[in-house]
């Protein structure tokens, strides 16, 4: 059960903390990396061509602007990729989603709201979870946890 | 090794026809249904609630315009759900995209591009492959092929 | 005359803080009830089937993002329901807006202005006036109000 | 039980022929009328500080580009107002969309999807239904048969 | 040589002292009024209809979101109406630029950009210099100095 | 009473025919020219330099893409100049209507609707009425006959 | 003199033939092959590294939807990149111009219009043409004939 | 090796020193110049008919909303010309990308990311790298320092 975290920056890491966060919630080991598409462009092959070999079972990769991260990812990897679109520029994030979700046909990126940082951890476990029944226990109690969250939140709110 | 293929709308089967392809392709089993968030809401609650326990592994959900189904059965379902926003309005799809992939905290859903028909199945197979190591080397084929084909029209584009 | 106010997390409470004042301005009744379509969709479930057994007459919905709380709503009660989009993202609540507006044929959401949080409360009382004359005398006591504020301050404008 | 169909220009009829159809199967009585914001404001004044009296229910205004004519109405009378935007410019009906729901502090204008001609009839007979109990009573079988019309494709679908 | 400066509320104002103080640069009398399509619509009326009488040459109507002002007092007046769209909304004032450019066919309103408060004033002035040969001679005049002004600051940042 | 028409390519003139055929409803005399702000920049300047001192009164300029025409048109003419943004790309005119109303500070352009090439003569013929008192009359009659037409639409639609 | 033109795929081959007629006008040697940043991104990495030492001297890279191409191979060579986003989904090419323009800091892509083939030669053209002065010559020459063309059209049309 | 950096106005000068920052960097020589298309058009006429004769080899132009600058140079100068849109509007420098990269058949503009004013700066060095090998392998060397920078940020970051 180990996920790789790429962020193109490292100015990324404050949001990224909470895919890390969110993994560690679910006791999913995790390794977190600087690596970028367009400046580190050999490492980001060597990585993803190694990922699998390495362990890796899911690949989550964090880009703003024209996000190129993930699908690159994806083109040298059979693991399942999931983008994060990243609000890193005057557009909003919406260059990030349009760069990260409009795969073409044969590479799919698994992509999540843009800044959806603790999303991207979730997917990852849901995604992992097709192999690993603690973590479908797992993923099912978060879900019931969540919602009995909200329902006292409900009532406590009724109460006010 | 089991995948379901929720749409919206009966009209949207000529472009999950290409899901269910790309699935055979890889010997993946997949029920197609057709059930929608607003018209059949208890089919779709009764649906994610039982899929886990009907064997699937992995739920596509493919609809238009205020693109709802996907969030719904991610809402109700541990497994992992693919969303496939369809180009069904004045707005060219990205009304579907948008509410397809914007997922709050807790419950993602992972988008594919508008009218990603095969990538939606590509995406399942990868999912499942964190599973199945004959999906996964299925995948890597898949990706050879892709890549050879490429090459070789490359080739016989370079001698025209 | 009771209104139900269903906000998607409770965090938006001080803009719906808005709908209750203006409701409560026409002397109309209601419940605000903090329910998620994807974290509680038993919740809204049970609650849209009940809400016309429970006396409710209009439901307005806030939610932001993929903002599918009213639709879902929409699809299980055949009370009025209305849409209002909160920016609640990155996009500026073009999401959300575009997430309840388009619905599909069958389940339409009357929606209204980004965060426009009074207007849902007005467009309430639109509503219920076709049965109640009081709040038809009322709505035009509004209008006329409205329209004798902004008269005044225009002259005191011009005298400025 | 008695809806106003207003539509600025006679090219937007066919459209609107579905709105029209629509509120038929519900046994509701319309008036269509030609009325543009623009082009005869004096005769929409008219209309909507009339049509309370005239004995209309529900507005729906239907109109493409800058449409302003939900607006204008919905500032002169006290009755709810549907908002139709229609797809009518290079702009995939995104300016009538903006132009109908953006409604300032005071003026809501209950707005439905771009093109959503049957849905405004839907929602005239969803506002009209908390008045009129056998509206209510068609409403639901509405929505029954629409879930079952599904429910039956799906199986037909399933059957193929 | 008068100028009507209309806004949808008073908030507006400091953004429409710009087009005064420009509009007082050309020497050129203005009236500002507080005047809104849908809260006050029979005082838009009446203002749109006497204008011309009252001795207006041009109509700057300032508005946000659905910005129906401008539109309405061209619909009703003969007089060349200038839009000025307001940022006035989560959409960065696109809402009010589509609702204000986008006039159907019969109806035009001379749209400047968001927020553009002094070229409203500008055009106001460009439009009476047609008939105000010393408005032509200003404008001349304005055009020569703000060329001078950029030339001189590009020669005094040359020798920074 | 002479307006120039000047448009960046002849492609655009189907679309311009409109403009000149509602000129010549109201008696006005025009000129319509090809010029291009980027292929015949000198053209342009020559032609904007000497336009008042040839007796023009209004510039309309029809431009798609990154519609620089109005802007540069704008710069060096003191006349009022009309903008028209054609849909011309993929972008369905969004471009060319940014580009043509977006105008920076003291060089305004007086945009009207995308493809709205009526609307662009008409705003010529109100801006020239300010002088003209044939033509205020001549855009009066315009108006009411534009009434007219559609209550007489009206009346027939309702005897259909 | 010599370009690469790589496009993602074959289909886009119709579009790029204008690229590559317009370099022969010039004279300008070209290779073009299919390169897919996705599907042989190893073809894309080696093309990349050995573009310099194969005598490139420009780079052009068209792709569609999330267009990555052209990233990819400006994060590999010194070269500069030319990037060419083209139409090839629902959402008019926004997507594509998006992935190519909004390059992160240290890696710019010389970004043209939207199925701007033409201009990418001309692009291609206009840098080399800073080494060969016969190119310069030859740009001029196609500026002024440019020129001439729209002159010549222009008078034409006014004898027409 | 001479470079234009021309900006429409003053005020943008804090994001274009690092446009020169970059420059100085690689030892290009550069001259910043404030140049408006639309206020001091002669001037920019001026600078584009003399830039080749005076020595630059690529000009940079900045401009934010309707970015005209660099399309107005760019039909001027046989030089490529690189735009860089600047975010100056309510519309995010949406309007300023649109009307820099848009540009028609003939007369490209080589444009960079909004605000990416060190990606004008290297761009221009890439361009100019194709004549002096000394930039090219300055430009090699900063590749590869961006490539070690990031590499050890991303080990040190492992050690964290």
């Amino acid at each position: 059960m180990k996920v790789a975290i790429l962020m193109g920056s490292k100015s990324d890491y404050p949001l990224l903390e909470k895919t890390e966060k969110t993994l560690k919630t679910f006791g999913v080991v995790y390794e977190t990396r600087i690596i970028s598409a367009h400046r580190t462009p050999k490492v980001a092959e060597e990585f993803a061509t190694n990922a699998e070999a390495n362990g890796f079972e899911v690949i989550i990769c964090a880009a703003g602007k024209a996000a190129h991260l993930a699908g690159v990812i994806a083109g040298l990897s059979p693991l399942p990729v999931i983008g994060l679109p990243i609000k890193a520029s005057a557009l909003e994030g919406m260059d990030a989603l349009l760069a990260t979700v409009q795969m073409p046909k044969g590479v799919p990126v698994a992509t999540v709201a843009i800044d959806g940082a603790e999303n991207a951890a979730i997917l990852a476990v849901q995604i992992m979870s097709v192999k690993y029944p603690e973590l479908r226990r797992a993923m099912k109690l978060y879900k019931e946890n969540m919602e009995r969250e909200i329902i006292e939140t409900d009532k406590e709110f009724g109460n006010r």
